[in-house]
């Protein structure tokens, strides 16, 4: 087991404890780092005084095995990688096309070969497993069919960013430079159940958050993702229902994400009937916590939230997308 | 204003003791940079005694947005972020496209929280203007539908680089570390009213130089560019007219074009004919300085300028795509 | 002659005692790299005490001109580059189209007057001669319709490496640091007379190795080919038949390639039919050196090597995939 590459596939993969070690590490590579991305140059001897970033990847490269376009995930990869002193090689569907020429099991074996890490967004999640089953090198999930386990480490660390204004923790903030805590919160989750969701279901109970979810009956979780939320006990921190009104009941935070996946785009009319009452707005939280805020992981379409909601105070989604960057960058590492 | 994020739409943007300072630097750093990219490697010694490239841009990411393609712009971006210490992340038209998945707005947002500049290369100037309203971080203009900023930075450091072939100026040259003085030179542009002329005409009378143009009647700048003209008062230095041999008369450089530009394919034979008489070759300019100089801003076809021309002893066009390099570095800096 | 630019166009182009140097100089690198890269990050004193990879590329860019896509090749000198402390720019088919915008010749100058090395994989060798007539900076062939001499160094490094499975060499090895001496092999190539075999035509004699070719006789090496094999006189050290298995009679190694090349895919079938018993197996090389072993420059398809042999003990084809990245690393130096 010792000698096992250390893939991740989806934050169940991971302990609580790993999980909050994780975020605070990204917490301190943040602080860290940030001085060094202002426009003013600081002096000579400014600079010296500044910790430098840690320079741990340098000279590595990882790899980003792309089958669906990120800008996204893909900006955060490659900064996070430049910060770190090493490269990101982004390999997008043009230049590599998984299975097609070479069997997956090749082409994780040369690619690990030259490379020290992947990160991989795939499509069907049985791609990425194939991939993680051959690869000398750790594989990271950039995004999959089931799981998205970065999307929901930059969630996390910006609700605890913003723990002050969810009432005051248990253990108040001993140092500036460890991640404040977070009270134990009411997380609604609003809307299609896919790979951000999944990954919110093995991960808001396990770390003292209730979750409830509104989701069409047709669109729930597939066997194999109710499989681990059982098996790492989860299912009791969790509502669901159908009736979005019910789920944002005393939330004090609201999440969406796109109804129409990539891909999904034939079924786009069928689903926006199906979701019809599901829009994120003041109206339909009028039940939430009044200091409730909302996360959406981007891109974000208008039926899915107003813009009121969208662009106003509630609003830490771009907070949340800047923290994509951090929070792969403390995985890089 | 002071907290105004500085972008550059055009060189109209900048004051002409500031378009002398990027120019000076740039001059600065193409001295400094180039004796690290000879191929001999020099000893760790005769290293020591080299002053290293400036490494301002690190651990900076700058992310360039190209609706457009453009081998040129994108390679000399990308070596300049490199020789800086930083990295240029290019995002073609494949990996994003503005306004498709998500708004502009959005789009600017997210990017600009990750990378610390955009030098976005789009179609119509709206789109680079509508960036620049909501990045957090310096837009550059790469080329749009109206403005083509670095080029007219490029083509200017070339003639100072080339002074001497104008006659002396009228300070002599300082210091070999200093960009040689420029003495007023007569400046035809033959071609299309497009991007490249449009920023001559907002920079070159304002650095006390004439420009003579020839354009067929039908292709004439856009209002929005005359506007500008005379806002920086530029249109007293400006001759118009539509045939070639007359604005090519006392030139001491000549300059010209795409007669089509990306998009404009459809056209082609239209354009051909409104073009017709506008090949620059030593007939056409019997009338210029006789040490008169070309300029093109590449990629060239044979119909714009004939290879004697091209290839001979007046072109400085590789000189000029050179300089491309070294004053996007000045910019980035 | 001693400034004319030093291209790679084939091994033919280098002397014998100019390969093993290379083949040394990358062992080299390896050995010396390699401890950067594992995933056990080493403490400050354990890291003070390696040797720092040469960063003899700081602050050069290697342009990548790619009209034929290749994650191998790109992903070796991606990774290369980033370990010399330099960078590859690479430029897809998506990004330049040479002789479609703009003449070769120009680009060339232009693409060499900013990156300080070319690295072109192309179509038609006419292609990259053109570009290496042109440019001002040493142009590498990463593989032509022609030659492949990037592929047959990693090949020789491979084979130098497992030097202990083909018995002792003349020359004990002196030192852990040096290159394993390599004992006079007899090497099989069993499939299409392509770009690979075509640099062991002129490279394997010349280095005491003995070549034996089985290949339909409708795919024999084009003249220009032949002529360069003349040249070097490595034709006495060349077996070529039809009969696989009597080509890889006695081989200590057995090699072969893809049978339906890119931009080769409507004569599948042909191609198909006239490769009929030419699949590598247990069975074809039962008059081999019993202890044969594999290499196959990848992408594989199984009608040319079965699982057993692919994936089995005799297979040397991973290693030979890592050493694309050394020999092209000791190449860009």
């Amino acid at each position: 087991m010792a000698s096992k590459v250390p893939h991740l596939m989806t934050l169940g993969d991971l302990s609580a404890p790993e999980i909050l070690r994780v975020l605070n590490h990204a917490y301190g590579l943040k602080r860290r780092t940030q001085p060094w991305l202002l426009p003013s140059v600081p002096s000579q001897a400014g600079k010296k005084s500044m910790r430098l970033p840690s320079q741990s990847l340098f000279p590595k490269t990882i790899a980003l095995l792309f089958s669906k376009r990120s800008t996204r995930t893909r900006v955060a990869a490659e900064t996070s990688a430049e910060l770190l002193g090493g490269r990101a090689l982004f390999l997008g569907s043009e230049d590599i096309q998984l299975g097609v020429n070479e069997s997956p099991r090749d082409t994780a074996r040369v690619i690990g070969g030259m490379c020290q890490g992947v990160f991989a967004r795939v499509g069907d999640h049985s791609e990425i497993e194939e991939l993680a089953k051959y690869s000398p090198v750790p594989v990271l999930n950039a995004l999959s069919s089931l799981w998205h386990p970065t999307q929901i480490l930059a969630d996390l660390l910006t609700l605890h960013e913003h723990s002050d204004q969810f009432g005051t923790a248990k253990d108040p903030r001993k140092s500036p430079a460890r991640l404040p805590d977070l009270k134990p919160l009411t997380v609604a989750y609003v809307g299609d159940s896919a790979n951000v969701l999944h990954d919110m279901l093995v991960t808001y109970p396990r770390l003292g958050h209730q979750l409830r979810v509104a989701s069409p009956k047709q669109y729930r979780a597939p066997t194999e993702v109710w499989d681990r939320v059982k098996e790492l006990e989860c299912d009791k921190g969790i509502w669901w229902g159908e009736d979005p009104k019910e789920a944002v009941r005393g939330a004090d935070v609201v999440v969406t994400d796109t109804w129409i996946s990539m891909g999904q785009e034939a079924e786009k009319e069928e689903r926006l009937r199906a979701f019809e009452g599901y829009q994120v707005t003041e109206a339909l939280c009028a039940n939430a916590n009044p200091s409730w805020k909302f996360l959406h992981c981007l891109p974000r379409k208008p039926h899915e939230v107003d813009d009121d909601v969208f662009y106003g105070s509630r609003s830490l989604v771009f907070p949340e997308a800047d923290n994509r960057k951090w929070t792969i960058m403390a995985l890089f590492e």
